[in-house]
């Protein structure tokens, strides 16, 4: 029941913070016999990681993972999987200032308050590294997933500000460095992000995620549903303050005979579900949106107090993303893959018995991403 | 990890089924030394309970909830509090046919796939019904925190289909069968409802809840924040299909420079945070919505399949709410309470040694339910 | 995380007091499927019960079990299944004087320390009443195990104060009283229970508890080893002070080319394992020795305080058993199958892809019961 | 719920293997404000490393462990505290017939079956070098205890094979390496285990633990139990096969009026609880035992299988400890010093406002180690 152990059967442990030492995470619960080395682990982490384009923060980390314990001669053992990411360009520097004062929509304020203490050196433990760990344990289950059932996990930006990103194509996504899935706009996305680095302000970002060819029956009915565990994944992400799940809250002015996904013999007809039923998925594409608030560090001067409650300005300076939805991508995807992967674990745990008398109705014939 | 217990260290184990003998829950981990007894369960029991208005299922409970264990002489010992509620109005009919088709929207596939078997009666354990024994220990949660900390948990609808409906007092909310926290508009949602139920359809709703003198520092940073517990709380009640927390979805659009909440000497200036910053409560008020998608069960026909898929055309008769999202203010309320109790123990189980020199900031001395 | 909440993936959720209205619990995450009613919960539940012989408690109770949940047309659903067996001797007298003082080696002392009250009637919480809603939960995990795998678990006396008590044969187990799995030696048991029952006072046992068919691999490495669980369980028995795996407490003396237990192509030539091996089971034999203290409640006046800390003596009278662990053998194997079939969840859940080229070891050909 | 994770609201999560580049672990959910480095983690540590004495395995490893996070300026935060010990002396030879046989009284035949691969070097993640982290994370414990309470955990060698060690004084365990309380006894133990050692045997022991002013109220009623929580502890650690609590297997010859332990005004009479009675410490000593299996890696050849179930003769080279009882000591108490905590915080969680009128019961004035 650790407050830092995310997941019931899969369990990835993560500690660190920003300028310590280190980052990583503890997988527990995998199944043995899956290859896995670093090269499975590091193109996720590479396209999380910092200073890939101009948009995002310039602190220079090259995320390599170290894996320490739970593989043997290539295949995983069934053991803990132990993963190490050393901070490489963490910054000593005076934090006396920032130890002083509360950054508006900075999580300073509530650590003060929690703990009476708190590493202030990069935002410590509150930073989006402590993504990165997540990243990589997501890789493995992303792995498991596609050796087991051929599941796909994918995400994209689509929107920035108050800027819709169309839909066009997957394969765009990796092709530009939004992951934005359509090209023709990154032009216009890049200079917004300059227009607000230039002006010291930052803006939010909704990101969509995907998962196709899940298995049907992942979750539980009350009140441990899937998609209770996808939005507790989802919020779980630093800056997220929403999460829906297929028509969300567009969901609220629909009439009931629009919503309710009717059934052919061949497939649903429309997926206003998002892939889940009663906490249950569907077999359809898991659908999933996430909104995240804008940047809270951010250079233009803001009003605060200090520990003394006296008033003061903030204003922070140094690296940082002027759009965190920018990075999230992966990010919203490693969390999918791990809620799923732990479902699946569930599932086959009370479930691995159950034998219906007729093949299942196939997953709906529409195209990923088409309803949502 | 029991799939059915909710809560960490304020644990509720939920049990059931719509038409079974009996439903209930175990809540395990409250503190010794509480008064309680039926009569501090009823009221909110009374709230959610069928037949209030021609606007919900006509289904005749009382449900009257009965204490078997953990009060001894009108106290809470610390032993697990066993909560009773018989099912009266069960129907025995014939539900031949409801077992072999999938009514779209609802459960029925997801159920199947999953175990196998179900209990079709009223929906089984899909059934709304199975939020009563949640209300009931939200109940406790309820009384402890104010009792503890004055906390106050209020919820009242603020969509229903595309009418939204405006806030005006909290006076309000309870005067009038829909939770509307405002009376003008009564009528106007009585007769959508009306033309909804007369033309078989139904329709979905927002719902929102604040809670108000929240200690701060509630919540773990990573992951388990105060908002994904909160989240995950929210999205596994029965149809909800979205959840956000303070400025939520409206987040993507703002600048930082507004959306970041900034404090002065006095208090924070403005609550788009919702109360939650780093995962951690800012002692803020805590702002919360969720949509409920339209209730699956209409009496417009709809096509489906058999298990031997089939085509069929379902018109799902009986009892039903035409807009679930109606009763779902209660419920909502009682899953804030429990999130918010257990989190509180949790805290001071790591953090009752916390102290700091100086006073802690004033909350927000903003109206409740105005900034949101 | 509920600390009445016993198991992983099949939890088993316990409530109630020894003189409430009911006592129970809802055991979950059962695997849907299996053929299940109140007639298979009963004989377990009428070994147990009070009154069935002399030499135990004379409190009148039938101990009739009602399924409240989770089992829909005789066939569990996958759902939470509660049992309730409502309490029909409790006795409402005047407990003012034992809510004042403290029993001897009770849990009194402890309770009002811990709580700050607690309910005096017939011991409360703190019953043995409530190892029965144990071990109805148990003939669940039980019926399961011996359908699943052909697991049987069986338990007998085998010391009654300083008399050791020879194992001859299972069948005479349930055909006498006392659970000796010997009847030459039942007269001179019964004598000296006599006896200790005239003179006001009482011992303690020894049982052992043996599970056989039992799947090879359950358990984990580090730390959650299966037979830390069996501790774990056994422990968890009121009264219990002991508890041994294998050749236990003796293996201190043993040398290791004495202990290891040796292979040849047919079978293990020994078992002073017990059955588990690095904390994952071996197929063999799960041979388990457990030890109760005497029955706290005895007649004899003994040195005590009131909650002055001013001195008293103390007798306890009323209903008692002159030895706790006459009774405990059903409950010891019902705690064994619980944990054994949530370790099959557990095992199958990580582990159900794995496949060995060849066959597995034979479990070994020695007879059940010849080798701890 | 990972396998790997050990306590409650103090969450320790192992990894590693002998030979693998790393073991560690990460203590979650320790309070922030508590004053820690390596410098108090070594100690422990340098207790149980190996090579201390000829008595031991004569692996070099400096066990020296490193912070890697949820430490700022030398006090705790609050957040995950991870250590890592990095392996020096693992080697990397030819494991290969270590593979395709079964050690008599090993792990080896276990995991294979379980995970169908296992990492054979050095006894992979079975070996008792796993037990450093859990020593490391214990030295946070014992010191979060020691400032709390004034709690003091100390052990000793109370049996060597068939050799009772008697107990003079505490101050004589740290005086020599085999951890016994009587200094005149070593030489004979030496000679025992020189004789074991020459004749590539092995012998088991017991291993006695204390925890001295510990609070009162810690555990809970019904089953888990602070002595099942320190009975999964103990037996989850490495060749454990027994567990007992106060008097233990010896409570089962004894009277009711010999073992209900009386109270006077002043103090407890006796301590044949073990300090915890109904599950529930009384604030007297905790009195623990355990017993370990001889070391299963012996010289002397045995009878095993190969994977084809062929028969082999298998003699264990390399280096091994004659007898593990005799590094166990510092291991059990860390893990008391874990399990204690862990209940110290959840007690705190529940019961923080309880409030007696009057003071409580002194803690027994009997001589430490005298009534076991």
């Amino acid at each position: 029941m650790s407050g830092s152990t995310f997941g019931q059967l899969l369990c990835v442990t993560n500690f660190g913070e920003s300028h310590g030492p280190a980052i990583g995470c503890v997988v527990d619960g995998c199944p043995p016999g899956l290859p896995l080395s670093e090269a499975d682990l590091q193109p996720d982490l590479d396209r999380r990681k910092p200073a890939t384009s101009r948009h995002v923060t310039q602190r220079r980390e090259s995320d390599r993972v170290e894996i320490l314990s739970g593989v043997y001669q290539g295949v995983t053992t069934g053991t803990p999987i132990a993963l190490l990411i050393r901070n490489e360009d963490a910054r000593s520097g005076d934090y006396a200032e920032l130890t002083a004062t509360f950054r508006p929509g900075h999580a300073d304020y509530t650590y003060w308050r929690k703990y009476g203490i708190r590493d202030p050196r990069g935002g410590g433990r509150a930073s989006a590294r402590l993504t990165a760990p997540m990243v990589a344990a997501g890789a493995i289950a992303r792995k498991w997933l596609g050796l087991a059932f051929g599941t796909r996990i994918r995400g994209h930006l689509q929107q920035l500000g108050e800027l819709d990103v169309p839909f066009e194509s997957w394969e765009m996504v990796n092709a530009n460095p939004l992951f934005a899935a359509s090209l023709d706009c990154v032009p216009q996305l890049e200079a917004k992000l300059d227009a607000l680095r230039r002006g010291g302000d930052s803006c939010g970002a909704v990101v969509r995620v995907v998962a196709s060819d899940v298995p049907v029956g992942l979750g539980n009915p009350l009140y441990d549903k899937l998609d209770a565990r996808i939005a507790y994944a989802m919020m779980g992400i630093n800056a997220v303050k929403g999460v829906e799940i297929g028509s969300g809250f567009a969901s609220a002015a629909q009439l009931g005979s629009t919503h309710g996904d009717e059934l052919t013999p061949d497939e649903f007809v429309s997926n206003h579900a998002g892939g889940v039923l009663g906490g249950i998925s569907t077999g359809q594409d898991i659908e999933v949106r996430l909104v995240l608030k804008p940047t809270s560090s951010i250079r233009l001067p803001r009003r605060s107090v200090d520990l003394s409650y006296r008033a003061v300005t903030v204003s922070t300076q140094g690296r940082h993303d002027p759009c965190v939805g920018i990075r999230a991508t992966p990010i919203a995807e490693a969390m999918l893959a791990l809620v799923l992967m732990d479902q699946a674990l569930l599932h086959r745990a009370q479930n691995a018995d159950v034998r219906h008398e007729l093949a299942p109705l196939p997953a709906s014939a529409g195209e990923p991403g088409s309803d949502a």
